[in-house]
């Protein structure tokens, strides 16, 4: 399968695109899903090429693994989460839409189930706030 | 949140409870899922003690990781399949039920949808069938 280098994902770690960025480490950059299934859901990818899980290096997976699980953490936190789900998407038949891999982070409640994919964007203030609060605790 | 070393993965990675067995290696180990919500549908965890991914290693996670693309990319070949679906469930609200750490890799196919939980047990002959298959495929 092959890659695409200007997918959305590989324009917003070049810059090249705008985002909500919550996280960034030499492998890897987080940042607020555009169109979240929940307050809170947060995107992980590698800074490098893989179009998916598939096609991954080892070092890309335990590189974007850490981050998720600090992400993960840093949820539990900034949104007084009662659990997290994590998602990763590979091929359409998948999930996946855009062909850069990447890792779901969602904050869960209790009984408060996931929004359905709505095709709907949040406002740029709820997501810059949600990322301000995930920074804050992974800072401190 | 405390680990219960009498949880079931626990004991199936003790050899105290049976399994579907598909894969192990040094640090995981990899078996059907006996209620499965797709055909192949098969769990990973670190034969180490973990709830989940709040509490794991980095060790545990590029280990589990790195199992995990092995399924899944041996899932694609075994099954046919179209795509696969990755997921992983922190805590209650989270999806969790089973408190040692797990990662479900799902075969996915065009057009057909993930079965509901519907708690039903797959036929133990079906099971050994699919962890056959996917052997097959990672001894290959």
């Amino acid at each position: 399968m092959a890659y695409d280098t200007n997918n959305i994902f590989a324009k917003i770690v070049r810059g090249d695109l705008p985002s909500h960025k919550v996280y960034e480490d030499t492998d890897t950059f987080a940042f607020m899903d555009i169109m979240p299934r929940c307050q809170g859901h947060t995107l992980v990818i590698p800074k490098t090429a893989a179009r998916n899980l598939l096609d991954a290096s080892p070092q890309q997976l335990a590189a974007c693994m850490a981050t998720v699980q600090k992400i993960a953490r840093a949820s539990m936190k900034a949104f007084a989460a009662d659990g997290v789900t994590v998602q990763q998407f590979n091929e359409p038949a998948g999930g996946q839409v855009v062909f850069h891999m990447h890792i779901h982070v969602l904050p869960r409640w209790e009984g408060v189930k996931l929004q359905p994919h709505t095709g709907q964007m949040e406002k740029p203030e709820v997501l810059a706030a949600h990322a301000e609060k995930l920074r804050q605790i992974l800072a401190g």
